[in-house]
């Protein structure tokens, strides 16, 4: 198994040339310490405590998975140190609010730390990301008593962090959920059982503080009765430390197809002491701040897993001799060449790097978004900005995992049967990288996202904002070599504007449902073919071959679009008449 | 878990309405016995045995697994009866030879129970079709002498069958392999490595059978210098009972993604006693005859994972209750409906159901080609059906597996997390297909035999007889409803002719290697496109809501092709060029 190599060239290839972010945190108060040097030195150092201390463990954590005994978890061997080591660094909290101890790293940076981690080792990095993204649940709408006592030692991962929101009957439709909160003086009681709590219980931290959906007493019904609560795993002493326990038990662990080393817990609430997080049944809204923070995350899971897999079936490649090349020009002496002058290979491994290297850009542009949307001094580019993270978020959690799973089963496939033994790995980045469909809402609910919250309900707002940041880059581009795939930019951009107008007119009710995943997947390419022609023209493209890529983006991944626009012409009738 | 329910209806549909098998049967001396009612008896009692001994067993032989300890091989808990059962029914030499105790069923019949098996538990079925093709290998290149005595216990099952080519520096390159016969009388001693063996070492059998490739002293260089052995693990007694144990011992067994309940062998053979089969350095011919088979086989792989998914997935879809159906009208009363209504979901089933249904009729369409080779009184007849054989084993191989992966993701998806949490099983499903796009030669390699040997080789001819069949099915349909999907398929196959022209006229050696893979995605899509026609208009469609599904496929799944066509245009430097 090749190491993992963090894929640091690119990030600053991103960073400072493609986006030019430096100059875009120095214009911003909150953000004008981090300058290029230090962004680099994060990312060096990050990358090492992944590379070195995380990714070790990824197979033998995958092969011990997490045991539950008697209502207590322990993670793989290894996983205390190893978590100990990259909380000590300060990793934990490396994007987190400066006032309660944080580091207060912009996302335009940390999403590329969250690539290392997740291709290091997911199910430690899942530990990591849900800690961060519930204290930003936390900073965000909790009281300062609240955030005074919970954020520091979850920033230093002393502590942990969960979301509670599925439970057996209700995972997409959370209006349907019922776990109960009884008012006890200033705090509440909680009662109800949650399933699929990642981290829900382990062995890392000294205690657990999760974050938990339930509904008052005479709440309303449905989602609008859904109030947010912190229910600590131990009740804290006068002193602020862990103390006794609260009454939330692990009933079990799942056995799970993948990201063994991460624990999946059915927890049962009974009586459990809980502190309610801003104002009554505003909890759905508040937790969506973490989830869409997670669902970023999440998508950057699938570049994560997909980029180990690359640098896996690139170097096995290069290695594995197999037939020789057709123009049987190299090795002339030699029986064989290796397997990576073959093109059906090189199909593999650039369809692999086409995906991964424009996600990358695409999880760069979000985050740098999110940073506006939080810190720009003008409320007209903080409120543009928010509506492109939130245009976005579905697109990045989605179409990265979907070309994740696409990604990690093409590597696997480069390595031919010994890709199906357990000992390279490479089966095991398709395992891991499966969950992150699923998880965090499926990737058909953020397809219905995007097309009904997202751009529908707006009438095409956000897209026309999205459509405009993309054809003032095409106008640079237009004198150039990829004229022509400027011109196939511009042309689809054009055909959804249409199409979206036609949606609006609709009284088809199963219309959205019908064509969310084919505007999900149009997005991404979308956006993925305006990032390749962006990094094609930066400043030190050549040195990272990004103008061939780029050739071999639209000549092989952007002709899906022409499939996905005749699906477009469909209305709801052709899904919905069959019998099932 | 859903059982598993044997599709009978679908292949009575096929069998009679569709393809009217037994019609050729009676125009073929030795196939004239088969008739419908019996060929329905089989599939019914086949099913039965798949579904109540074999099925069963699915998950638990996948949690346990298969042990070796010290060179033997435990099968999971349940496996010696369940193949013993199957074994006494006759089942493993359903379409054998009748001349040595097969049932000469025709592969037009078997195709379909295969996929009853597959679909019920994989692993099983690995032991029963390899040592199925194994026979074929045998009763078609071996003595009289070596039929005679391993065909009957083999067609009883009391014996087993096994392929072994891949040495650990030789796989899709077989002609770099070290194996090595030393002549000893009448017989010859084997010494090499083979490695990912299939049923190499188990306890099911009383005897396993291997078929190795291995080359003779002075032998010529590369593929055309290997012979074919017949090396049984027991040799026999003058009784022709196992007796002394053979110079081949199992070094290990392989950790995989899925079928876990199947052993993959290391073989060590040293000085063990093997009996030519055939001709001296014709063993890779020879070994084509049972790869053929097992790779139309593992294609049907693909589509029995896949259909087992979508049974368990169409049940789970009107289960499960979550979210109001955007129209609002069913169970006007209930806070939510079955995720059935909803259109992304019936996306996923019914992209489920197209493959699926498609990828059956294909899988019927070859084998009753391959009894046309065999049976067929006219030699014109056979030969042509031969080409079509040859032309469509690589694309069912690697279409019905690829689908089948995209099947079973989808069937996944469908659940949610539950379909992530092992208990279900649809994960197992995704773990077990993946393996069937790798073995028996991976889908890239599928893809250059069809483009290169099946296509450009003969410039076109077989494929010009599969566009003949489908031209004259079109002409039936172009006063229908299906007309402008007639027109569809017309024009793909009039852009193929042209585009087989110029690549007959390119000097690029990288051609055949980068349009490959388009190819036999084009193929897979145009023939389910023609036998989804085939389908909608035969009697009896509406009852299985054919024409609803053939609509679908048109607007859903058939615009892959514009997709296709576009890349299509492609040279070699697209691939060729970037730095990997």
């Amino acid at each position: 198994m090749a190491d993992y190599q963090p894929p640091l060239a690119d990030a600053h290839f991103l960073l400072n040339s493609v986006f030019d972010l430096p100059a875009q945190w120095a214009a911003m108060d909150d953000l004008s310490e981090i300058n290029a040097e230090l962004a680099a030195a994060i990312l060096e150092e990050g990358g090492k405590v992944c590379a070195q201390v995380w990714a070790p463990l990824n197979r033998s954590g995958d092969e011990a998975g997490c045991q539950w005994q008697d209502g207590a978890v322990s993670t793989p061997e290894g996983f205390r140190e190893a978590w100990q080591t990259f909380a000590e660094g300060g990793w934990v909290g490396l994007g987190g609010s400066v006032d309660y101890g944080g580091q207060g790293v912009p996302k335009g940076l940390t999403v590329l730390f969250e690539e290392m981690q997740y291709a290091a080792n997911a199910s430690m990095a899942l530990y990591s990301v849900l800690t961060a993204g519930a204290c930003l649940a936390l900073n965000s709408h909790a009281s300062d008593d609240l955030k005074t006592t919970y954020l520091p030692p979850m920033y230093e991962g002393r502590w942990a962090g969960t979301m509670c929101l599925t439970e057996p009957h209700a995972g997409t439709d959370l209006g349907m959920l019922r776990t109960r909160a009884e008012p006890a003086g200033d705090s509440w009681r909680l009662t109800g059982t949650k399933i699929f709590i990642t981290g829900g219980e382990q062995d890392l931290t000294e205690n657990i503080i999760h974050l938990v959906l339930a509904r008052l007493p005479a709440a309303p019904d449905g989602p609008k009765g859904i109030s947010l609560f912190v229910v600590p795993k131990f009740l804290l002493d006068n002193a602020g430390n862990p103390g006794q326990r609260n009454g939330v038990q692990c009933g079990s662990i799942e056995h799970k197809m993948g990201i063994r080393g991460s624990s999946t817990a059915v927890l049962n609430f009974d009586d459990a002491v809980g502190y309610l997080v801003g104002e009554p049944n505003e909890g759905l809204k508040y937790m969506f701040t973490m989830m869409n923070y997670e669902r970023l995350s999440i998508g950057i899971q699938g570049i994560g897993h997909a980029d180990w897999s690359l640098q896996q079936s690139l170097a096995y490649a290069h290695e594995r001799v197999q037939s020789k090349a057709a123009d049987r020009k190299l090795r002339t002496e030699e029986r064989a060449d290796p397997i990576v002058v073959h093109p059906d290979v090189r199909r593999m491994l650039l369809t692999q790097k086409a995906w991964v290297e424009a996600g990358r850009a695409l999880a760069v542009h979000v985050g740098s978004q999110l940073d506006r949307a939080k810190f720009h001094a003008d409320a007209d580019v903080r409120r543009r900005a928010q509506g492109q993270v939130a245009l976005l978020t579905p697109v990045a959690k989605a179409f990265f995992t979907d070309r994740g799973l696409d990604s990690t089963v093409l590597g696997q496939q480069v390595f031919g049967g010994h890709g199906y033994v357990r000992e390279w790995g490479m089966e095991q980045a398709v395992r891991d990288v499966r969950i992150a469909q699923i998880y965090e809402g499926t990737n058909g609910i953020q397809a219905m996202d995007l097309i009904g919250r997202k751009v529908l309900l707006n009438r095409g707002e956000w897209l026309q904002d999205l459509f405009a940041d993309i054809r003032e880059d095409l106008a640079a581009v237009v004198n150039t070599d990829f004229a022509d795939e400027a011109a196939a930019v511009e042309q689809l951009m054009t055909e959804l504007e249409q199409q979206v107008q036609q949606w609006l007119d609709s009284e088809d009710p199963n219309l959205a449902g019908t064509q969310a995943y084919n505007l999900m997947e149009l997005i991404g390419l979308l956006t993925y073919g305006w990032l390749w022609l962006r990094m094609a023209a930066a400043e030190g493209a050549d040195e990272l071959d990004k103008p061939a890529t780029a050739r071999f983006y639209f000549a092989w991944l952007w002709p899906q679009t022409a499939a996905l626009m005749q699906r477009l012409a469909c209305d709801s009738t052709v899904l919905m008449t069959p019998r099932l």
